[in-house]
């Protein structure tokens, strides 16, 4: 059985593994962690392989608590990864990047495969039908542009994400939500056709907690899976332990 | 001889107007407000006429600098416009926008015109072919994207606009160029879409100092104007002292 940890900016998930299906997952904010790890082990004393994945510098202290309870595999750029990695600078990829790469290969190891991840930033990651992961982009996430609009200007409030109603904005409100929700939603579409007139056959994968705000609005076909960096994980961990 | 003067988020510019047309326009840091003025009337002592215009609030110090040599217009959300203004919040609508819907109407006062601001903040501005201001959108600027991915994660760096090489980028560096230069014009080019379908014969300008960085990468046909702005505070100061 195997645990796999992702620490992001804001959250700390976690998933148990069995025969590479999660049978449990959940996400807790980063100062319960020696709670959370102590109270998941109770329940699932069967994990022998734990993999943990941080997108900031990793607290030592972390590893140390897992390891109290099992194997742990540190996520870095030295790990070894089952696609070919064309990164010219692998050394500053983010893991979290390696590991949605990992999932596009295992999900479609012969395919053209664009993982979209929307969390505090939109992840692009072109996994090609050669199993060589090419690269992608990095772009502002749903919140980080209402934050940015609020705090990098004297008059615009800040709001929280919603359902919106028209691409037309009349109040500040409503634009506000217009520039980011359909801002980001045709950003997003145009990306995607992009890729399309490049690559032949490709599937699209949208995850990321974020990505609601706006995957029902996209015009081009996706996959929706949330868990799919968590499965990444996985992958990883088992293409290191084997 | 009018004096227009727009007080933005991060530098005041202002342009001398003669029979409608600009013979002088210039931007400074804020700091420098009094000598700045003080240096222009002395230049053009024929100015009898101002509209000082602030997306923040107005210091009064500025407008009391500018009437010591002429009658100052300052713009607020009473201040008379040609255009019927259908904006549900009329009282927030930053005056800024107001300006950029003036100029619209002025430049093409019969058509369906679309201004894409593209400064501190991107702002959309739809006037439609009955002389009506029915409202737009406001998403990140450019600069703004690239700070917001700086401060608010953990390990992405700094970065100045550049010109996009690819839109797949391959190093943190082009990723991150990728998702602000490409995702910009990808955004700006779907917005315009979405427009194009609503509203027949759309005229699009295209105007503020960041729109140089994804201008020629549209695929839509946009008529640059940098100084589109300006050219609205002045009709507005037309229609407020005539």
């Amino acid at each position: 059985m195997n645990l796999v940890i992702d620490i992001g900016n804001t959250r700390i998930k976690y998933a148990v593994f069995e025969n590479g299906r999660i049978i449990h997952d959940h996400s807790f904010e980063s100062g319960l962690f020696l709670s959370k790890i102590k109270e998941l082990f109770e329940k699932y004393p069967q994990i022998n392989n734990a993999i943990l994945s941080s997108v900031g510098k990793l607290d030592r202290k972390e590893r140390d608590v897992v390891a109290l309870f099992c194997k742990v595999h540190v996520l870095t750029n030295n790990s070894k990864v089952p696609f070919k990695n064309s990164y010219a600078t692998p050394q500053t990829l983010g893991v979290d990047r390696l590991a949605l790469a990992a999932a596009a290969y295992h999900h479609n190891p012969r395919g053209n495969t664009l993982v979209i991840d929307a969390g505090t930033c939109i992840t692009y990651e072109m996994v090609n039908n050669f199993g060589e992961y090419i690269g992608g982009a990095i772009s502002p996430g749903v919140k980080m542009r209402y934050n940015a609009m609020h705090n990098q200007t004297a008059g615009l409030p800040l709001l929280n994400p919603t359902e919106l109603l028209d691409f037309i904005g009349n109040s500040t409100e409503s634009c506000i939500h217009s520039g980011v929700i359909n801002g980001v939603t045709q950003e997003v579409d145009g990306v995607i056709d992009q890729y399309q007139s490049r690559f032949q056959d490709l599937t699209v994968i949208l995850t990321g907690g974020d990505s609601h705000f706006f995957a029902k609005r996209l015009k081009n076909t996706i996959f929706a899976n949330s868990k799919f960096l968590l499965e990444g994980l996985n992958c990883l961990l088992e293409y290191n332990t084997n």
